[in-house]
């Protein structure tokens, strides 16, 4: 599946205790880039005011040498953005930073609240003002309402309010604090270098400041960090794990650890599974370009059948891209990806893709592929039909757009013009994982939603 | 090979006859953005008089529904450029515009002249004024010089003046024209759509729309293309076919054909030759992301060993990159591409790579290869070493920065800090070609310049 | 005085009831730009819901026909700013807008609070998060807060706690409310345009729009205009009247009426009375463009001495100015104004001024008309000298920068290379009023402040 | 008149000697701005090459601190421009530079070559090639093609084949040259400061520069500064002195010297002789602003009525300007200059203008001013109705539409809607100049050209 049509929630970073804690944050933001392109931001504290520079594009696009020298100051949060909730404005880019009786505080918010209407309104009553539509800004006015004299009671108090998913990284003055909602939907690791502890959405972010990985931030945990070092919490009710899955399938970097596993591996024993499950006979395997490489890699091993990059991706695809006012539809498709005719021409081919959303541009590429000339395109999907939408900070389309939602499997590989169209079982993409299946968010797959 | 490191010639594309013109040659050069990323631009004739748009800066970021509506006319000539002479200026983009005696006249240049000084030096004795250090501004001075009555004539009487490499595309009100050099270093290929004709460096730019693949331009041809049908002149004296083989290796799309041949199966034949010219004792072959994936799925085929894409390339590195001050040097190369650690710990892995320059990047890759766990890391290059700089149009370093030029492969190796490296043998680089060695200019291996 | 040693407070303009609103607010706002240069917004409402721009830097470049055409709805309010409070970051532009139980409000504000803290730290207590300096997020919170209802009844309950300067206007999703504190420091006037209702900071913009003018907003008044029409509340007990004198000696357009008043006639007659007063022997009187303008002609008139440009004006001067290395200090000064050596040469010149804060500007300026041949320069005042900071909105330096804190008349003259130095005093300064003393406020000239 | 409607030709400025020669020539080019605001460029040489940079815009928003510190070496010339003949590119920004047989040269021309079809055919028809429409380009291909060894030579060679106005700055890599064409059309003037030589349009930018006034580069003078000193050639045959007398009516600052004499001072005379020529019962003087200000200074003198500042302008105008949809026609007049009601009201206004060229803009401004209560409006104009086009570089419009060249000045009152009309006569106009008729160039009055 190709990066533009599932929009990742978010990534977050931060660090405590490092002199040039702006740019290793500006480096870890520069490693999460694939987890939101919409707006980036980073706070910092220099021990008395915290002070932020955020704005909407691209983190190389954001960052210079002029504002990173501004941000002074030991200890940094980032946030990368695609927007889940809030609509796309600077006003709704992140850290989220405040003035409130306690100090200075900044939040980066990764997951989706599902009780925010309840929230907001609530707070709106006991007179609370928003300026934005985000979650952050509903999570400090209830800090800010708490009367506990310390921003941890505060925590202690306000957080089981909040219903949904939410990997939390907090900023005041003298404190970092990492946050994972009790079910833990979303992954939020520990690091450190040189002595500073680091927080990360992902372990890619950690491998390229060459930090050392510590360990998983638990579900339901809080980190406090601060000058004597490091403590933990678990103030919640024991609830049950929901790992969101889709982590392991498409989001993050195959080169990452999330929830301690490797998501390379992962990918490939999906990719096993799949061969073991939906068999099919053929010439060649190849990967939708970048997500499905891992998987196709793992469908060629079980299958023993040669894996070829029969789909070229052009990386200079910018954000705007005009169509000529006589062209065919495909194009914009087209200039994202093209086939090696060479490769393929007379060939029986399975392409492997991580998921299917729509359908619609599978169903253009696998037109260019036949026209690059296979004889039969098969596709196998690394995962079950997406048949429900997430409420937990993945940009899914709503029910109506999911072609799985309405349509038969048999149904939808006409649709796209497949000879065959296979998704991976449920039971066979648990079987590819290392947790139990009780462990994890399924709700896209089984529509029984952990919360609410 | 990461792409930054050498520097592509150009790249060109041209339409005659399709009422879309310059959207066209807007997707043309979309497709061509690998060649050149640094100025690009599109002049369109209407007939009557050419109008033109230049700017630094990547394709996409460029043109935009505004610009390109005032490109109006059924013919186009564009071009994307990094500069091999001239310095980075926009008065050095391309297509080169100009009024002279027979009307007005742009150029759009693939390739590098060698006798330039020399022909400066006689125009400006005859009173040529300069304004840029573009060959093409050269090229057009000849033309105007030259007191043919008409474009072709005077082709006929300058070109043979030209020394060197120089794929052309030129355009007056009411022709466009494409040339190739004698000897043909730089590739250039017609294609059709509708009945309007096309000229490509590559054929990537005819798949994206859909056009039909004609033949090669071929060496000393110059083919007119009007509105009564194109036709074409042999002008030159033969010379020896002098092929750039680089393209093959490094600079074309995989999914293209150039001088007539798949760019991907070329690789993967260079990798297979690979396999077999230099054998090793490993457990995983690790493509350098992304110009060695193909000669690392050939190496995988032929020596029957599992190929894993061990190391992952970070796609949203912008054009600037801000080092932190007291951070370790590598991490301008470590933000481009990371390993993955599961995959490589406790492996012996070959790294297949393209092309070795100066040597100094592939030594911190081959450090952090080393540091994600790998057992043994060698390094298989899919081309001999190159030890001579280029003087048609690739923007090598010089002879003193090419670490092949004064050292040894067991020296190279060493340096790099592999267990083993392997060159692939020039006649091993022949095999992997349809054509005989006699037809390809491989002087940056051996020294021996066709001109000059 | 040249604009930017004074910085004006703000601008505001609304418009209730006009099918073109936001335009006719962008016109308002560039009508009234001279009191305000640093940032700009508007805030427009269709009925349901409030929608804004808003920007750092000046109206004609911030909005242009695409931003204004997102800006649907038939009222609308704007504000232009130049941070007397709140640092310079776009975060501290308005109008300000928020939800709140009420539903959506937007706050543009004129003036200066001088309880900030108290206030500020009071809702902090309760619960309040800041994320601005602005005075106008306090007055939101204070709305928040109150229990009442509807937003008459909070803004009667919640305007007596805030003490000092405010020319408020307010939007609503179906009202347009315009406020001025009780003692009137900054001029609001009302007008109509077509049946619609527009609330100004000066006349001027109902000039451009041709709209006719009704009336002053009163101290004291709320005037609340909705879908029926418009009514007024005074809430307030009784104060005396603080008119900021200011208003007429510098900040508003000549061409404007405040508080009811001609400003140019009221220059004018301060050029008078200070003839009268100060008078001197000289042969010619020049203004310091522009401000001076109007009190050098009352002035020339009541001496009968000729009025002369003798200073010229730059109009082409940037925001940015680069310093030559080797220059002499005064270019910065003199890129702005030039003497007229042919008009001064051998003369004995009077400048008028309307006012002198440091007095380094003026010293450099004297210094070159000298240099340009004047035989005796003099230096008239159009007001008494500043001694005392303005807590009310107006951005004078603190009292240790304003050289007539702690220097005489005859200290000053000296300092600046005066031959004489004459000020306007109180009394003759209150005479070319048309209002008694006790209707100002002189705070600046005599440190009698109104509040606190 | 309002200098939006009167295109300025160009102002040129350099510099010999000085070790901040960028920055010099910065500071210049910000003095002449008034004399072109479409773009500009500086030049520089230091010895051994040149180093350019223009662009589009005004000089404070082109130049920096870092573009500023790159133009290194003790030379330099700049350009502001508007264009008169080549469209508005940046192809067309000046100083136009090349590499030619002798060196480098730049060219920044002031003026307007009436023979450029003609020498264009004939230099293309010779070989030359024409990137850009501006007349530099073809007086660098003349100079270009001259076989005299020198550059000197080539001039005196050269020039005399051109023909129309032309006041040049040239640079090499170790001489700066200005030229004044023989009829002397365009003012340049010879400064120094510090032993370095200057050269400028007009005499303001010296003032600011504190630079002396040497003497005015006289008509058909090559003046030669290298780092031997400065000397000069005449090798034109005699001409008649055709100086732009339109240069003190309108162009040029009224701080400024031209041909040798005070603008502001011929303004003022201009004025006083209008007065005396044209009387009428009224109140009050009221200058267009700000050109029409010294001629009303003298009007009002030479009548004894007052002067009023009775038409404010907005100085806040930028390039753009968002019309609303209903408005009426004349906002875009009436945001850059309001009447000040309270001083023209129930007044006989005399309104003095320095030209009018279509008549419409004057028809709203006087329509505003009886709606501002004004009860008679008559204008006086300080110089003949113009009623033919400018060849020799002011950018008048073409005949059809300057009103003069159709109707009487009856119907032009009429047409504007004055009282009464008036224009000073020929020879009143000659009357404020110090130099006989003959010198002058009058042809956009009495359609006498004095070239072609």
């Amino acid at each position: 599946m190709i990066n533009s049509r599932l929009k990742e929630a978010c990534g977050i970073f931060g660090i405590f205790g490092h002199e040039d804690a702006a740019r290793i944050t500006y480096l870890g933001l520069y490693a999460l880039q694939h987890r939101g392109q919409e707006s980036a931001g980073i706070v910092v504290s220099d021990g008395k005011r915290l002070k932020g520079y955020l704005k909407m594009g691209l983190v190389p696009e954001i960052f210079n040498e002029e504002n990173l020298k501004e941000l002074t100051g030991n200890r940094a949060i980032g946030h990368v953005r695609y927007s889940t909730t809030g609509s796309s404005e600077v006003k709704n880019a992140q850290p989220f930073k405040v003035d409130y009786f306690r100090g200075s505080l900044a939040v980066a918010h990764n997951g989706n609240l599902v009780n925010t209407n309840e929230l907001r309104q609530r707070l709106e009553k006991a007179g609370s003002i928003f300026q934005s539509t985000m979650d952050s800004e509903i999570i400090v006015h209830l800090l800010a309402k708490s009367k506990s004299a310390t921003l941890e009671d505060a925590l202690v108090e306000s957080l089981p309010k909040l219903k949904g998913a939410y990997s939390l990284l907090l900023l005041t003055q003298d404190q970092m604090i990492g946050i994972r909602d009790p079910h833990g939907f979303r992954p939020l690791c520990l690091g450190k270098l040189n002595g500073a502890y680091i927080l990360s959405s992902e372990t890619c972010a950690l491998d390229l400041i060459q930090a050392e990985y510590v360990r998983e931030v638990e579900p339901g945990e809080i980190i406090i960090i601060g000058k004597k070092g490091m403590h933990s919490l678990k103030p919640f009710a024991p609830a049950r794990p929901s790992l969101c899955i889709f982590e392991f399938i498409y989001f993050a970097r195959p080169d990452s650890h999330v929830f301690g596993e490797s998501v390379y591996l992962v990918r490939k024993r999906l990719g096993r599974e799949l061969a073991l499950e939906k068999p099919v006979e053929f010439d060649l395997v190849i990967p939708m370009p970048d997500s499905g490489t891992c998987a196709a890699l793992g469908f060629a091993e079980a299958s023993g059948i040669p894996f070829e990059m029969g789909i070229t991706r052009n990386h200079y695809v910018g954000r705007t891209f005009i169509q000529p006012s006589q062209a065919s539809r495909d194009l914009g498709v087209k200039v994202k990806s093209n086939p090696v005719k060479d490769v393929i021409k007379n060939k029986r081919i399975v392409v492997i893709e991580d998921s299917i959303v729509r359908g619609t541009t599978s169903k253009i590429r696998m037109r260019n592929l036949r026209e690059a000339g296979a004889k039969e395109v098969h596709m196998r999907v690394s995962c079950p039909p997406h048949r429900y939408p997430c409420y937990y900070g993945i940009d899914f389309p709503t029910r109506e757009e999911l072609i799985a939602s309405s349509h038969s499997v048999e149904e939808i590989s006409k649709f796209i013009g497949l000879d065959t169209l296979g998704y991976l079982s449920l039971d066979g993409m648990i079987k590819a994982m290392s947790f139990p299946k009780e462990n994890f968010c399924l709700s896209c797959f089984d529509g029984k939603y952990p919360v609410k």
